[in-house]
């Protein structure tokens, strides 16, 4: 059994935005030498996500805008966590769009289907934040 | 180490639905031969979910009235991804039910809960999309 | 390849609440003997989660208070599962926080970011009931 790590890092600026990792995930995957196994993808922080949707720039504002209708970042004061933070609803909004995900290998490969991609999701930005890849077979 | 991969196709006809697929899953297993392991069960589509829950009708139709009410359909022209496409809602609703799952293996079973049950949850049906059943083990 | 199952066992008093099982798992972890590999921890029932997120009451709170809004339980005849049941809101508030993490597992320790916690949350509670810890690796 192989297993190989990696940290990606981001410093998205602004509050929020979406950044598509998927070739990243295949270099760790090409350097971790599997064929058939797991890769695990997660953020190290809880307010950020991983996760997997559409390169499409429409829809990411569509994500933009329903998050902050279901999880608002404002009024600040009106969540409990905000003491000294502001950030409440970034880990409302990690937790619709998930920590992370658990995708296949096949012969080497990611083994997507034909429009998944692999998105680092930032809800809290304007600092370093990283991402876990971490990948199990042989 | 063993590994094994099979895709499962389904039709839902309309546009929404939820499949019991836990004994396509349970097959897999079976052929597979893994005794040990883990099995990773995700839509490789971007408009669909795998998850677990509970197989009732009832709480089916209060899922279905309550994505309705957090990601609406309608009206279509409310989401910039709807350019040429109208199924925005069905990218919001696989996030809050989620691309995967992961079950443990153990003893040749899976290692499901007394009322766990797989589902295949279709947001934009009326055509033939997969489901990945990776399966990894001894 | 070593595979390790263990279950742990919660009663939450009252419908709803959040319990740190970081040190649980780790405790799993070191009896497996696993040095590198992945954790898979799941609740076992279908309305309650296990997560990852910040050790904060403010927070629990928050949640609380937001999970309510997007899944409130009155009233009960407003779900067509609660016949006979009054949970229906505790299966979509699962479906929202999740069911299962993956955690990496490097050099024998959960391989977790600075803030990252493992939390069990119960939306069903006064009863007993349980999460599976299945780890993977060598």
């Amino acid at each position: 059994m192989k297993s190989y790590r990696k940290e990606l890092w981001f410093n998205v600026p602004g509050r929020r935005g979406f950044v598509n990792i998927t070739s990243q995930v295949r270099e760790a995957l090409r350097e971790s030498g599997v064929r058939e196994g797991l890769v695990l993808v997660n953020a190290m922080h809880i307010t950020a996500s991983v996760f997997i949707n559409d390169d499409e720039s429409g829809l990411h504002h569509d994500y933009e805008v329903w998050l902050e209708k279901l999880a608002p970042h404002d009024p600040v004061s009106g969540y409990r966590h905000n003491v000294g933070e502001d950030n409440a609803d970034a880990h409302m909004k990690r937790q619709i769009m998930g920590r992370e995900v658990v995708v296949a290998i096949t012969e080497g490969e990611l083994d997507l289907g034909t429009w998944e991609r692999i998105f680092y999701g930032e809800f809290d930005g304007g600092r370093r934040k990283r991402v876990l890849v971490k990948i199990l077979g042989e």
